[in-house]
């Protein structure tokens, strides 16, 4: 098993990855603070993991909520079941919710904690690739709004973090790849030498290869935990984490939440940053050509979908929250290994990329 | 003008205290992070202030959210309408929330301003004495849910707090009332030289006497900073700040939210609280005498509602959330001035107080 200490003063927390993880007692219950314990979870998972995790628990009482699977399920009325669920147990401050599911039962879960009883405490166990590597480190946690994405939520941490990666085997090899475009991302973003690493390992990382797997999430939230520390509330330099997340969000509201997967979207998203990063003369071609033969050897995306028109991409751009007073923001390549934020991108050069990806572009059902 | 600082690190902020603030611009707009602001305010007080308000903040662009008024609508569906009201208007991280209203308006702005991108900068204008004193001064913002009040929330705290006593003026005598209870509560729970002005002072309170005003609002801010300063997330002393509550919410759960006001259920808690604790032999029959003295010149109820039942309090009291781990804790009086929580009242004299104070009780409809 593998530590990553998230350094957070009084809000820091362990991240413990390995496998066979959820039949361990002794990692769940130091981080329960009494008796009572909700598991929050959804009906695609639940069925599957949801009394191994129950055995680990021992003789808590265990509330259990399980949510509808699904993004577009990512709203008050799903995250209201969550609160109906502990106030039908009579939970009190003292409750443990304990988030079992993907990123979207994390999120849900993390923001049920930080808003029941204007907050309790909660454990992350995500269960896929994705939210191993990114949206279980970090403390985002929200819902989703019918004009836009994450626009609800709050920043708040979880007591730990268990990530036990023999629960990968039931996910569908999609997902894993979606999972894949946020582990290249670290390296893109700041990490040369884990992005070679990517290069050379990135089937075994398809295959499952379980030491591949737990070196590519450690050192994906080794990555994401210095970044998180340095900027807990998205001031600064957090905001690299968003490389290929602007244009991956305009591409997953046009088409609707779950069409792409999330991972699929930045997947293009980050194509579509190494192609701008090029225009404006910062990356060379044969960089452009190294990230998307990583990217298709990781079975993502590499365009924008073809029904979505350049107009499009910036309407959905324009109400993103990486916008500051009206000026587009754009996290780019300085180099392979070297994301910056920059303010000024011109609008043609933009138009120019987002046209170029379109006209080669895929299907919008991935 | 007076200023209340309320000392909470990097989450410190000022409270004004006066006359004819809202017509000042130099208070609200050092406080405001871009040009864009929302004022939050419901269809009773937004008729009457908002135009005054808006005056204050010159050219910033304005998106403005009216909500319907009353406790039946602090819940998810009314919180929605600020967060359509923000996106519609396209609102980023930046923007500046103003609470103009009561408790109610001040809880659901301040927990939507927690909640809209995860996090963003109110200001609270309280436009009832309840408000002013209370519930504007600690952050605890949140909405009901069905099953509790303000079971979903946060700790978040504005980045100032406004107070203008000219808006009283148009307030309800019966919110006046409701106010004083909380002004009444800081002098009993721990200042009792306060608790003695007051009784020396009551009458000009009910009159609406400015200096009187600004003296009790100001001393009451004071009183309750000082608490909050010391325990911001109610781990400890903040405790003490529920005297009177855990009465108060049963009642206020049993008749419906809205059929006594907030501040007339905590009025008929604190009695029972001070006959508790003659009962437990901690006050005399002539602290009891005072109490009730006090509560009756400020036109408040001194019994609980006659239609309740001793087992409909318990029911209520034992999903509280001042509950710890099934035990029932009490904030009961040692003496005038001097509140402590109690873990281990016996049932029996909780029954007997409870009982004495039913069968004296008032009418449901206060």
């Amino acid at each position: 098993m593998q530590i990553v200490q998230v350094d957070l003063g009084d809000r820091s927390y362990p991240i413990y990855i390995g496998s066979g993880l959820l039949a361990e007692p002794s990692l769940f219950l130091p981080h329960i603070k009494s008796d009572q314990v909700c598991i929050v979870t959804n009906s695609t998972v639940g069925p599957l993991y949801q009394s191994r995790l129950q055995s680990s628990l021992k003789d808590k009482q265990g509330a259990q909520v399980q949510l509808p699977d699904g993004e577009a399920h990512k709203n008050f009325a799903t995250l209201n079941l969550i609160f109906d669920g502990l106030l039908q147990a009579r939970h009190n401050r003292n409750t443990t919710l304990i988030a079992l599911g993907g990123g979207v039962v994390g999120d849900m879960c993390g923001f049920a904690a930080a808003s029941y009883q204007r907050g309790v405490n909660f454990i992350q166990v995500p269960t896929t690739l994705l939210s191993q590597v990114d949206s279980s480190v970090g403390g985002k946690t929200g819902i989703n709004h019918p004009l836009g994405k994450n626009m609800i939520g709050a920043f708040y941490q979880p007591q730990a973090v268990i990530i036990d990666i023999d629960l990968l085997a039931t996910l569908p090899a999609r997902e894993i790849s979606a999972g894949l475009a946020e582990v290249i991302k670290y390296g893109l973003l700041g990490d040369a030498e884990f992005l070679r690493w990517l290069e050379l390992n990135i089937e075994r990382l398809v295959a499952l290869d379980p030491d591949a797997l737990i070196y590519a999430i450690r050192r994906s939230c080794e990555n994401k935990a210095k970044i998180v520390a340095a900027d807990e509330r998205e001031g600064g330099v957090r905001a690299l984490l968003n490389l290929g997340h602007t244009f991956g969000h305009a591409i997953e509201t046009q088409l609707g939440y779950g069409n792409w997967l999330h991972g699929e979207a930045v997947g293009a998203g980050m194509m579509l940053a190494a192609e701008l990063s090029e225009k404006l003369g910062w990356l060379a071609a044969k960089d452009v050509v190294r990230v998307r033969g990583l990217l298709e050897k990781a079975q993502l995306p590499i365009a924008a979908p073809k029904s979505m028109t350049v107009d499009q991409f910036l309407a959905h751009m324009s109400v993103d929250k990486k916008v500051m007073d009206g000026r587009l923001r754009f996290v780019l390549l300085k180099a392979l290994g070297e994301a910056v934020v920059v303010n000024d991108v011109g609008l043609s050069d933009l138009q120019h990329v987002l046209q170029a990806s379109i006209s080669s572009g895929l299907a919008d059902t991935h």
